[in-house]
């Protein structure tokens, strides 16, 4: 096998942690360092074998490093980071804000070009694998309707809008589609749904000594915005059941796209990812992305990407050949 | 918007009318013309407007074609067309045995290469569609395995087999997914699953006048090779019913792909399709692939290519920024 494909991580979250572990189930890659705006004493990547350096010491590893994976956020770290790194380097991140991906995208694309290297964001699965099956469902069915649908996932945002109910101690909440709408859209109805008719609510909430479950369970079902107008579901559950069966971060969805070809024939193309862990598989998407930047980046294809712009073959470690005889 | 691309048909079954058909609902495309070895005359497009020519003719088309697509059948027809076209016009066929393709798209490359032209092969659902989805899998989560299933599906060589039954005046036979089958891939269990433990079979017959029901029974679900080792059901209904209810011709199936991501995450990535028209979706997912042939053949990539070559954003009508603002 040729050299390895270097590969360097900005930020040290569970995205950063996620990415680290992926790419030791990649043989073709190798992790050469963690770089970080925190004191690098104080970040344990539980493997004393990887190198976590501040983020100032990147200067001195342009030559060293083939792409930098971005796993900061999107609303402080990315908008900073992204336009900034791809000066130096390939990247490659997972930036999610939807509506300002033109944005960030001119901004790095700027960068990319002026400096000649290749820098692909806002991939994962959402956006990303999902963005592309929206597209090819379009593609292939121009006259149809695409659902998104998310779920079963745990939401931060609407359980720390539960935790914030006097009377809850702690509690997650996760969103989960709606059967009935799933099956309308399958079964080529293509109905009129807003985000409300296609998901349900499931609030898992532990009480504080004393408080009332009624009193709570009111508070949280007729929380405007975040539950009023869904179909919420509140469960009581002691602490010792919420550390034991809600500590993962599961989540997933699903891309259906119900279409009619010639002579009204109804067809159905679904996507659907159901994800034990959100971070960890986010983090496989951005390392075999990584490997197609590095691989476009040595083609000469330079500037900003999208996950549109990748050919799907070059995220797979197999070559052409054997990708053509094995998996077509 | 710029011309439309130009569209050539060789080959006029059910695929060809499926393509005719297609390109309708894409407006940045047009029909040229159908080429055919038929007479013709004997040829009925149900639309006047729609040119039918010889094979013969198609020497004087060169110019006035941006892309053929190939709809005859991977055994007699695609092996001789496929390299012969090719060496004067951009391509795009639906070449389906799998074992053959590394041997073809060598012939259809070398064509391709010396004469500088563009040429798809082995797109549509499977191959296609199906093996992007287990290369994608496989490139995300590299620990797992991938599992295709095929159905609810009309068989075609099963529905024959049916029909040769002494007593069985006419029939179909459909291909099912098996449930638990299904299941056990979707919860994570990796499963070993040999194609007959992945599918039922169902079949629909109508029986000569003073034929027996149990003796046509038996000898369908003992028949070997087709239907002795899988779980086969036998309904038996009459002509009417037959021509009425069984006229379509459905297909689909799903590519799950099981994966262990780090610290032992499960993560399954499903695609799925339910047709209710085989040929038409075919159909449509090689013109979009005649869109992509279109637009790589003005960047240069010349040579024989497949899906996995193809960067997605190519096969959808909208530009690279409207994708970005609209379906990233």
């Amino acid at each position: 096998m040729a050299d390895k494909i270097k590969i360097g991580i900005v930020g040290y979250g569970n995205l950063g942690r996620g990415v680290q572990l992926a790419i030791g189930q990649n043989c073709d890659m190798e992790l050469v360092g963690v770089f970080t705006r925190r004191d690098p004493s104080l970040v344990d990547t539980q493997d004393p074998s990887v190198l976590v350096e501040e983020m100032s010491a990147l200067d001195s590893y342009s030559d060293k490093i083939d792409v930098l994976i971005l796993c900061g956020g999107s609303k402080n770290d990315l908008p900073q980071q992204g336009p900034e790194l791809a000066k130096k380097f390939n990247t490659v991140d997972s930036f999610d804000t939807h509506a300002r991906i033109p944005e960030y995208f001119e901004q790095v694309n700027k960068s990319a070009l002026a400096a000649g290297t290749t820098a692909l964001i806002s991939t994962g699965w959402d956006p990303g694998l999902f963005s592309l099956n929206r597209m090819m469902g379009e593609a292939m069915l121009p006259q149809g309707e695409t659902y998104t649908f998310w779920g079963k996932g745990l939401s931060q945002g609407h359980s720390d809008a539960v935790r914030r109910v006097a009377g809850v101690k702690s509690a997650v909440q996760y969103t989960i589609p709606s059967e009935p709408a799933m099956q309308s859209v399958r079964d080529g109805k293509l109905p009129t749904l807003s985000t409300r008719e296609k998901h349900k609510r499931e609030c898992y909430v532990v009480l504080d000594d004393g408080a009332d479950q009624n009193t709570v369970k009111q508070a949280i079902v007729t929380m405007p915005d975040y539950f009023a107008d869904f179909d919420t579901t509140v469960h009581f559950i002691d602490q010792q059941t919420l550390d034991k069966d809600h500590n993962d971060m599961p989540h997933g969805g699903f891309v259906i796209r119900s279409g009619i070809s010639a002579e009204k024939a109804n067809q159905v193309i679904e996507f659907s990812l159901k994800l034990q862990s959100n971070p960890h598989f986010t983090a496989s998407v951005l390392v075999a992305y990584a490997r197609a930047v590095s691989r476009m980046s040595k083609m000469g294809l330079k500037g900003a990407q999208t996950v549109f712009d990748v050919a799907p073959g070059l995220l797979s470690i197999k070559s052409a050949q054997q990708l053509r005889k094995e998996l077509l």
